[in-house]
């Protein structure tokens, strides 16, 4: 190939003598997700908020502060007793008082006598069950109690749930509404959770403005930015950063510095294809990072850098590229580390007939029909962004398949 | 039952009159289902920025306001060229500049000449094929191409994807990263979304203490608060306002009134017992509501109520019977809403021995044991909020059943 001899074009050219010609899917996706692995192991322990800690991951085992319930209780509205008073029934003992629940200390019960209490409300000395309301008639300051009960009936005893040191939760759980509402009903309002995956986004490419400004001929919205950012989010990633550089080397490493300050991961889109002026690739080499094939289409060009101990990992720019890229090889891992549901695959049988390329990989974009058949939706380009959109499948086409016919068994990805 | 006459207490009588008696769970659902889908049909459309509108609804299609490809532009890095000067390869034509993918009008193609493209660039009228890099050997200032090409080869017409007017993205769609790509790559910043389920939380409770506070005797701290809030936001709604009252009637109609003024929903939390100090249940009286009793376990007591046109749905207090009401009766029909995935139930195959109470649904804790075989954790009792914590399904005993064997099929519901 033909190279201008532009800053960096040395380590460029040694580089692409060392290029990883024809590398797998799964090969890639393995270095690319050790870089990943390895970066997240670092990730620390933050302390939030119960409010903030929905979907989020325990550090450790969280032991109980308390006994619960905290204190002997009523389980249901109507009467403490002791159930010594009741050997004979229908018996009719005097109401002493009233226990509700809310701050309270009440006195002891004293044999032979009974004392209104409410659901919750704190039992008294001497108490040793509860006489439901509806097992009990009222008669001004006395109560007639139509049936026995024995010793702890309707009471629930301190620490019958958990004991005050035992273990609440595991380590390495991932919270739903449920765990938080025993965190908080053993009175604890933090929690220590591990830190979210913090991933920067870099899109690059001199001919991207942002969505919403004028464009002029030769240049493309940036849709990148915003699908990497969703699509991180929704794989349980904070962004820490996504900025978009033009093709100028010293502005992405810029950024790529100002990211790897904050960031557990960097991705970034485009430039590193064969043309002139791919920023990335040029900065990858002086990085004496890997910039290569992958046997797949659309994403064949892929690439990794280290920047500051942080990985970079470089996607191509088009945008059906960077987005299946994104699906194929970062987002298994992330969703892996956020305990999310790994992406369904599923066998379908293909509507239509389709032909693929020897020797690459095909991600089709598909979409299902009639519940288990599949058609693909626009053609394989990688830049057409509106057909990604259309589809809700990428049909798997193996390395080696050439032609598929209509009712031939597809492997899928749901989107 | 006895009451003591307190404001409101006549309203209170007939209400225990009119109760729901032995309703079931199915006839309470589809009550609060109801309750719940008129509220959510009146919801307003809003515009959000695009990043803000990951799993966001869209409220109408989006139609697309250019063409997209917004230029033709070229597939491949390589030459620009006539394919009607391909007539015989190779061929040689000099290169007669460069167009790189940003803002830019290059002049037209003139015949027999070639000029070097790269990906996405503006493919220059004349030219009608782009002729990848690796077909052609460049020399000085004129390139060999090796093989001929179509018209229209490596050249991605405008429009080709989708042209402008046509339907971008359907209406009621939830968006995923590859919608939102494909309205940034239409140069839309924005989009119409349907409003999030909004929904107000006030728990109830003069013994309720707000976790990381101290507690004396009698009081316990207040999990509904953070459960419910969770389970609303994972369940896709919004929670506008989400605040904890004593026993106090007033104090609960102007927290009700509040939280009407910015919510589609109010859910309360205790105080619909047959107790004393049932201030829910008080002031449902008022208000013409609905107070009574499901056939179920936990959660029997159950009531509704409008204020100022908006549904309150009332949850009894106890931690287990609040957070199983609302997997029960309320999370079903948000989910819907926010087309999240429904909770999944499944048969599996009961581990040990249960005795159930005739005429109540029970729903027990379970633990999934050896992947199809579920455990009952912890007991029946409502305030066993470590038990729930412990567990990952509830056991859905039919209201009939009052006896399981250890190896019977019970239906689940995965929390």
């Amino acid at each position: 190939m033909v190279a201008t001899c532009r800053p960096g074009c040395e380590t460029v050219l040694i580089m692409n003598t060392q290029e990883l010609l024809a590398t797998t899917v799964d090969e890639h996706a393995a270095l690319v997700g050790g870089l990943i692995e390895t970066a997240l192991a670092k990730r620390a322990t933050e302390t939030v908020l119960l409010a903030d800690a929905l979907d989020r991951i325990t550090a450790g085992v969280v032991f109980s502060p308390v006994d619960l319930p905290l204190f002997r209780n009523a389980q249901m509205d109507g009467f403490a007793v002791r159930s010594s008073d009741l050997a004979s029934v229908p018996a009719t003992l005097p109401v002493v008082g009233e226990i509700a629940a809310r701050a309270t200390t009440p006195g002891a019960l004293e044999t032979g006598t009974a004392v209104r209490i409410m659901t919750g409300a704190v039992v008294p000395e001497g108490a040793d069950a509860v006489i439901p309301l509806e097992d009990t008639d009222a008669d001004g300051d006395s109560v007639t109690i139509r049936r026995s009960r024995t010793p702890g009936e309707y009471v629930r005893e301190r620490g019958s749930d958990l004991r005050e040191g035992a273990e609440l939760l595991p380590g390495g759980l991932r919270l739903a509404p449920r765990h938080l509402a025993a965190l908080a009903a053993a009175g604890l309002s933090t929690v220590d959770v591990i830190a979210r995956p913090r991933v920067a986004v870099v899109t690059t490419g001199a001919e991207l403005v942002r969505p919403g400004r004028e464009v002029e001929l030769g240049e493309i919205y940036d849709s990148n930015l915003v699908a990497l950012t969703a699509a991180l989010r929704a794989a349980g990633a904070d962004v820490t950063l996504a900025t978009r550089v033009g093709d100028d080397v010293d502005a992405l490493l810029a950024a790529l510095q100002d990211a790897a300050t904050t960031s557990d991961i960097i991705i970034t889109s485009g430039g590193i294809s064969k043309g002139e002026y791919e920023v990335v690739r040029e900065l990858f080499g002086f990085l004496r990072g890997t910039v290569g094939e992958v046997a797949m289409q659309p994403g064949g060009p892929q690439a990794t850098a280290d920047i500051a101990g942080i990985p970079v990992i470089g996607f191509p720019g088009n945008p059906v590229s960077t987005q299946v890229s994104f699906e194929v090889f970062v987002a298994p891992i992330l969703r892996e580390a956020s305990q999310l549901p790994a992406g369904e695959k599923r066998s379908l049988t293909l509507a239509g007939s389709v032909s693929s390329v020897r020797g690459k990989r095909q991600f089709l974009r598909g979409k299902v029909v009639d519940g288990d058949r599949v058609e693909v939706v626009a053609g394989p380009g990688s830049h057409l962004v509106a057909g990604l959109a259309a589809s809700d499948v990428l049909i798997d086409v193996p390395v080696d398949t050439t032609e598929l016919d209509d009712g031939d068994s597809v492997e899928t990805w749901t989107l």
